[in-house]
């Protein structure tokens, strides 16, 4: 449970808000590399903290991110023209390149230098794991190391990503996301007579009911456990990583010593588009030396309820608020926990279903929501740090090695002695 | 004509409001009881006086009408799993009952007693006439004697109930189901060569002309009657009844002395969804020895305007202000005096076409608007009484044989010694 | 760039708002005269200043313009009977007449005379040039002399109107209108081999390059001219009219000395609905003795991408924001500078693309804004006089012969000598 002005500081990413400065410390995935295909292609908007923005991919191949509107008279450049390493405005021509800077204005004499005074707000971009990320910082500040995650660095045979528009602050995203405990009830299904996604009821993540956590803080965040038990065969312990602001890595089939077949780590990205909406970037890589193919990858897609019958070209789902995200009562009553088709799909629901920005200040927490309180308090302590004049945590790149790893250990068994250096290898 | 301050007491309904707390002294129709037609059948959402509320039949039969938000963190039970005298939550497995009580909590360890420390809101509930009833006031408090109307406790073959969601203020429905001076002229069919629904050009409803009004005050309301001048055949007389505080009902075929067939009243409760939404119930019952088939029953939804053909699923009419009500102007010129299709829906259209909530301050009332003013007392008065800790009127058990009648009177016969008998049977 | 409190006061229209004053001192075009297209016809909504209207012909042929509202109980007089010289209600058959007088209630007892002293806000009216006009100064007050425009007082058949619904306020439309600079830039086609609509990439008016801008003030508002350098070919100079509040002529086959073939002039009038919504009235007419065909008038309307299939129902157009104006960004990339269907769809796009009302603390102004400098300035100057109680430029009828002339001087003329007279032909 939190105060209201808590809810409020933890929600709120407009610039000036606690979070909307810590959160403008760190480079930010603005849209996917797929999203600008190529030199000179259409411009298309973007909504990031609050921010009306729009992004084009220049004649040289590099990503501008400019307000969306022309400092003139404040037409859109959603509707400009991408030319020759530059977004014109089509109402008066002014041209803008990737720096923010005034190239041209057609609306002046050829003699006038009117143009060398005027400028756009311009971020600057990377490129890195097929996604486009910004630096949201005060204009000249030194942005901070690239986001070089493991998963953003591997050859692209090994990693796919995607991203889903969700109507809902960033925040109870983020707190779904790491949240362990509701992934086997929210996804289980209830029978093994279905051919419909989820955590099948005989699985280790089903069988061993609510799980005990235990969250280690780190530099960059935190990392945690979720450990339930099986009995006599042993403890099973599912290991994540959350690396501030918004990002988090599970396993998949990163199985503790060749307990699985491969070596997948999945994980999401909560990037909060305004208080109202987020946008979650889907990624898996693999570290080990087999790709994922197209085939795994669309298979794990439709699986989340994120396949190309699934969604809306504006990256919304096909079930959403506005049709209950097509719960299928029979199915709920016969088939899987929720009647909700995909894994994702289900995630979205809850979190929209608790309305734009859920009030805190009436929830009641169980030992199980322990990652959350502790991300929270992370944030809160990061408010403050940025307040200070600090650089939070996770803008350091202290967090390129991490894993989240998952097995079953013997009974007894010390996860910590187990997996800590599985979880950061030093290569 | 009302002053601001009285209109917002009149038409809010929120809690800690004057009129949510007068509202809040009554059993009031939450639903049907066809929209959950048997035991652990999916759940529905509610809207009633401002709150996010959510309906399920359990196991045994009971209807629970809980907060629309599960207390651990605020996931919607909309989604949830009715189960086995009891609806999960989706996101955590937290199970309530009917009375609120937590049974359950799939995320905590099977030795917990937390689920002991939680509850939920839980409203009690009755059925009755084919509605569920809930009673909205504080918890602990006791709840006022059952909501016994006569049509509420016929045999289900000699009563037929339906109900239809307005997109305005309660009020302005309520105050246009009391006005008995505008049905014979907004309901009026223009020619007798037409067969859209309407009160005929040549029926005393019509030839009868702008009624008297008389209004007397009851210990539940009041009962009034609109009386209109047919020359030498006497006076046509009309009584109704009001039942705080939104109840009403009219004479369908309730003749005097034997003037009509059947003995059939019908009504209406105009039910607050919120300030700008209400939920009307539509009832029609027979107090005589013959059933109203379910071919009279269609016969006259189809006349409201309210036939399978007329609504949309949602309960909304199909004709609405985003089409101004399918008004059909080649109609309204030759046959009926709206050109819109259904009595009810012409209804809900000037109700709906005044806004959300009408601006009260701007009206000139007449002599025919006297049910209207004394309405407004009485629910003024109501707000004061239930202020002062008292009981507002209709909560005790006094309306329970009410009736209304209707019928020609000889010239300069009293209605009152010819009809209350009629109005307050006492067998 | 204007100051917050400046874009306020030029923005609002809502009685009591500067601006909303000034607006309330002319004729105002509240409709097309073919909206009512004979007596008795149905009744239509207006949206004007901000206000909720109805307007009907009656049978008489007279347009009434009426608060929507019915003064008894506030129903919506758009669902009513236009019957026999009046409007009349269809909740109690109140019967209002163009001037606003009650001539009926059917609530009342026949010898009633309560309806003498009810009435409703009605609004002088007259019919010009295919539209009506409105006068919503204070009632009683004296309208101002007829819009004796000569476009609205030709023979029908040298004059067209049309009228399209933009949403966003009224000044970033008028701003757009009178904004020469924009024309060959923004419409500009981008090739020969197109058959897109468009100023060609050949024309002057493009070749030209941006243009020198001259603004005289007069009397009613100001004339101003845009001079383009046609090398020793000469000066290519427009000039145009803005009338106080918000109507604009401007050259289009209005030919210099022959120049032409025809005698066309064209304009708008960018008419407040609300701050959020303006309605733009299009008209073009010929003073010559050429009529302009429907033919023409045909090609016109969809050059401009108002033709049948262009437009909704509702005066919208089919590109809209909610569609990116429809777009095409092939057609952008090879043929038009926007990929936008249609000359006026494209100044739609930009307007509308600057939200509903354009923050104008953040604009840089250019050189060629200096006819948008110069109507803030007016109108500011206007709001002053107001306040101050007089009368604002443009009632009186000193625009009644304003022309708006088109050619190529030779170099070095001075267009003042050269046109002014056309420009004011003393008939």
């Amino acid at each position: 449970m939190l105060s209201h002005i808590e809810n409020e500081a933890l929600t709120r990413t407009d610039r000036g808000t606690p979070m909307g400065e810590v959160m403008r410390c760190y480079w930010m995935p603005a849209l996917l590399s797929s999203e600008l295909p190529e030199p000179d292609c259409p411009p298309i908007r973007v909504r990031l903290l609050g921010e009306e923005l729009v992004a084009f991919r220049d004649t040289q191949g590099r990503v501008g991110l400019l307000d969306e509107f022309c400092p003139h008279r404040m037409a859109s450049l959603f509707l400009g023209r991408n030319e020759e390493c530059g977004l014109r405005c089509v109402y008066h021509g002014w041209k803008f390149d990737v720096d923010g800077n005034c190239l041209d204005m057609m609306n002046e004499p050829p003699d006038s230098d009117y143009h060398t005074k005027v400028g756009i707000k311009a971020y600057p971009t990377l490129e890195r794991g097929g996604a486009v990320w910004a630096y949201m910082g005060e204009p000249g500040s030194q942005p901070p190391p690239p986001p070089n995650f493991e998963w953003a660095t591997v050859p692209e045979t090994h990693r796919h990503i995607s991203k889903n528009w969700q109507k809902c602050n960033w925040l109870q995203s983020l707190e779904g996301g790491i949240d362990t405990a509701h992934a086997p009830i929210l996804h289980r299904t209830i029978t093994t007579d279905t051919d419909k996604a989820g955590i099948g009821i005989n699985t280790d993540f089903v069988t061993g009911g609510a799980p005990t956590l235990e969250v280690d803080v780190t530099d960059y965040g935190y990392q945690y456990v979720g450990i339930r038990d099986l009995g006599e065969r042993g403890d099973f312990v599912r290991t994540y990583q959350y690396i501030m602001p918004f990002h988090q890595m599970r396993p998949r089939q990163s199985g503790y010593k060749g307990q699985a077949a491969k070596q997948v780590i999945a994980g999401h990205m909560w990037v909060p588009m305004d208080d109202s909406n987020c946008m979650i970037y889907n990624w898996v890589y693999s570290f080990g030396p087999e790709p994922i193919t197209e085939e795994e990858w669309g298979e794990i897609e439709r699986g989340y309820g994120r396949g190309p019958d699934d969604m809306l070209p504006n990256f919304r789902g096909k079930g959403n608020r506005e049709n209950d995200w097509l719960i299928d009562r029979q199915v709920q009553k016969y088939e899987t926990f929720t009647g909700i088709n995909g894994i994702n799909a289900q995630d979205v629901a809850v979190q929209e279903s608790m309305g734009a920005i859920v009030d805190r200040t009436r929830e009641n927490l169980t030992r199980s929501d322990m990652a959350i309180i502790q991300a929270r308090r992370l944030l809160l302590q990061a408010a403050q740090t940025v307040a200070d004049g600090g650089l939070p945590p996770g803008v350091a790149p202290t967090y390129y090695n991490a894993r989240a790893i998952e097995g079953v250990l013997p009974k007894g068994a010390d996860w910590r002695a187990e997996m800590l250096e599985l979880m950061h290898p030093t290569s």
